[in-house]
């Protein structure tokens, strides 16, 4: 019995990882309802966003793991965490600490809206991102 | 001038389609906020979706339009498209004909709940499967 390999949970099994390794992943503001975020996780992300509660992604442009929040605190609290139909897509409930997701200080990733053949900014800045990040 | 070259807003340019010419799209239900379902767009399924108001889809699997609901009849009327800040994810407000999303006659794909460490079916099936594609 190898005790040093890394626990392999059947929930974790049960999802078809891309040709990456990484899942999508919707986050969703449990309050609202809002649609905050889309992200990918790896297998090591999503086991300690379950393990942990709170939302750690796989941050693909870096290269590493990405623990929301860690820089702007604006940490997700996972309420639930849901598996599509075919496996293959993951969508978390959270509590978005901060009410925001978006690194340019709005509630929402999804703030531009398509109007007249354009696409507009629709949503406020809550916060300013020197202010988050500064 | 070309005057049979296919039109290229600039709302579509303004999309990072992945390296396969896809955008991922999540599409919510306008009137309750529930999550319906995760799929993928190529440029034409987009500007289609936008010309008719209604979601189609580019189906990876059979590598063809989807015009969602052309077998199961579950169209999805957009009210609404938005773009997120990284310009690489669709999400569409729908309203949902005949309430079901999913093709197992669940209103959302997303039906099964983490708990315990288990995914386990929270949602009841609407109408079966049979029913609808039989």
């Amino acid at each position: 019995m190898n005790t040093t390999q890394a626990p392999s949970p059947q929930w974790l099994d049960d999802i078809r990882w891309n040709s990456e390794g990484l899942v999508p992943v919707i986050a969703q503001d449990a309050g609202s309802g809002r649609v905050l975020m889309f992200a990918w996780m790896n297998r090591e992300s999503l086991a300690l966003t379950a393990a942990t509660g709170e939302a750690v992604y796989w941050s693909r442009s870096r290269g590493r793991l990405w623990r929301k929040g860690e820089s702007s605190g604006h940490v997700q609290r996972v309420r639930e965490l849901r598996l599509d139909c075919d496996g293959d897509v993951i969508l978390l409930q959270v509590e978005q600490l901060g009410g925001i997701a978006c690194h340019t200080g709005r509630q929402s990733c999804f703030y531009s809206v398509l109007r007249d053949g354009r696409w507009e900014p629709a949503d406020p800045v809550l916060k300013s991102p020197e202010d988050i990040y500064g």
